[in-house]
């Protein structure tokens, strides 16, 4: 990728404008991108993510390495045409997911070596194999295999695995630089947990190997709100200011805007499709959780401003009856929703920081936000697959 | 219902080509409905029916009366509005439904006492209750409760289980010509079980009450195909030509092409949808079990030539990565085909007698579908509820 290739359009503070060019299409960014796990957003069609304004999908190496395969899905065609999404896919490393939901996982210099959940077999992933599995699938951004710490880790556990990570990151760049094609970006992944200092190494050591964009990983895995934030604002601000910055699993709607406000241009989380198979749906005034009993005969739409098919046809009533019901289309109509609200909302703030008005839509959007969630009970971490 | 609200266009031989006109719009028979059991056809929304060739939905009567109820659905404008759909509703009278999935029914000439599956509690369903709901609910056509009887039933029950349907259709029409809305229809059905002569007695004495359409019940529940043939053609003949003819619950594909030439018009049943949620897509060449390892790399479409999203936009191959990983896309993607077949299927059929080609039609589809369905294993009882 060249430098050309993401283009800061406007700044206002630390937050960025800006365009990410892609084999499939620009990006506009800051930019949410919907999670597809197994080569679907759950439920939904890419028409259905098209409407929702999605731009780029994220498609987890992990699983489709152990199911269907990528040799399979490199058979016919690629996952772009496999799963029917013609814009840009970017595709993680696989590493996340191998440390937290592989039994049996055994790490060592080489690679992590684990059984499939899927049908038991031995496996193993390795910095190499990781980026072969990307270019197999034939996302358009990629990234190497990382070591992802829980929280808390000891600083010497986490700077061990902070040089494991950086070592692979290297094995990584050599795979990409040979067989990937043109246009395909591989962005660098800055580990380091909860450590200061092990983040500034990680930024440093990163981006001296050199990557066509930064993703700041180990974050969103149980430390606290604050620590997220203040790492977040110290590594971006480290970050060269030319390539596009990527917080991976964040997040909450209140999350997205902080990290915005901190320099941040890309995100990824399962918490719009997967708290909406639980029943919860985001709003401009916080979480509704639709099987309350307040909602059985209340005829608005779950918000009435948003333009989503679900909003726009059903009221609460309806879609807490299918909740209840246990009925396939409300995960569906939720999904669709809360997606929407999340593309929404990364829209809003892109008009907003081109106008340089970002400082009063964050403080305004906060505001509203916030006061209405707190009343409902906090959902669990944000941070997972899509899978259940 | 006045008598021009059924016209037919078109006869070929038994097979009539006709125009049922409801309140929400006219219905071009003969006519498959998709079955909207808790308010929602499965995973589809209106959109999704409108684009698979519905023109009428069916709404289960029983299921609406449990959960939401039929006075939250009329509190919010009725059925149509709730679920989203502007086209002509049909209801059953919950007869079926209180017969074959509540434990503890009581009969009686009052009605049918059971406990409620959603909540447990003591509930009562009487031919004047059902008629309540259904004008509660909003349909277009709705029906008096009836006894549907199992296969096999002794003859002395099945002729007292008929008096029984006869008495509560005289007071179902009382209610209805009470406060149903001008131009909803009901419809009479006919039991009498498997005895021609009770068949025959039904018609008649059906018939002598007076209905704007005809449903004949108690099929599909059991018995031998032939039995089914046999008795469709025996009551579609003794019915009044003038009269729309709906054979509940049927059928899979080729009863619908069999009973079309015995005259009936309308149907309805969960087949599409329920054989979709388990992999089962429809095509001209028979059904296609998706899970099927044949199908792992399979880049060609379901059916080459539908029109549907699912066919135009993914391969047999993706369609079974997604039912192999419980994607609850798979179950969407295959209802909106198996629907869409269903009514393509009509629609051929329609044109075919318009032009009085409906015999070679027949013979043609007949020959297709079976030869190829003969290779995959004969999937159970067609006749349900669209609930697991």
């Amino acid at each position: 990728m060249t430098p050309s290739a993401f283009q800061v359009l406007a700044s206002d503070g630390a937050a960025r404008r800006a365009r990410l060019t892609t084999p499939h299409g620009d990006v506009e960014t800051p930019i949410f991108m919907p999670v597809g796990t197994q080569g679907t957003v759950k439920s939904l069609t890419p028409a259905d993510l098209r409407d929702a304004g999605a731009q780029i999908v994220l498609g987890n190496t992990y699983h489709l390495f152990l199911r269907p395969g990528h040799e399979l899905v490199a058979a016919l065609g690629g996952l772009h045409r496999f799963m029917g999404w013609d814009g840009p896919l970017l595709t993680d490393s696989g590493g996340f997911q191998v440390f937290s939901l592989s039994k049996l996982r055994k790490i060592s210099e080489e690679g992590v070596s684990f059984r499939s959940p899927v049908d038991g077999s031995a496996r193993m992933l390795t910095p190499e194999l990781s980026i072969e599995i990307q270019q197999a699938l034939g996302a358009d951004v990629i990234h190497p295999l990382d070591e992802c710490l829980a929280y808390p880790v000891t600083r010497a556990a986490t700077e061990a695995s902070l040089a494991l990570t950086l070592r692979w990151a290297a094995r990584a760049q050599a795979v990409h630089r040979d067989g990937s094609k043109p246009g395909v970006a591989l962005f660098g992944i800055v580990q380091g947990g909860v450590y200061e200092d092990l983040r500034r190494r990680a930024v440093e050591e990163t981006v001296a190997l050199g990557f066509d964009g930064y993703a700041i990983g180990g974050m969103a895995v149980g430390e606290p709100k604050a620590a997220l934030h203040q790492l977040t604002a110290l590594v971006a601000g480290l970050l060269p200011p030319d390539r596009p910055r990527y917080l991976m699993g964040v997040g909450k709607p209140d999350d997205l805007v902080e990290a915005v406000a901190r320099g941040v241009d890309m995100f990824d989380c399962v918490l719009p499709t997967r708290n909406a198979r639980n029943g919860q749906a985001f709003t401009a005034d916080g979480p509704v959780t639709i099987k309350q009993a307040r909602y059985t005969r209340d005829p608005a739409p779950l918000e009435p401003s948003c333009s989503c098919y679900a909003c726009r046809h059903f009221s609460r009533a309806y879609l807490r009856h299918l909740f209840m019901a246990e009925e396939l289309l409300a995960y569906r109509l939720l999904s669709l929703h809360n997606l929407t609200f999340f593309l929404e909302l990364m829209g809003a703030m892109r008009a907003a920081i081109a106008t340089g008005a970002f400082a009063a839509f964050r403080t305004r959007f906060l505001e509203r936000y916030r006061v209405s969630s707190d009343l409902v009970p906090p959902w669990s971490s944000d941070r997972g697959q899509d899978l259940s």
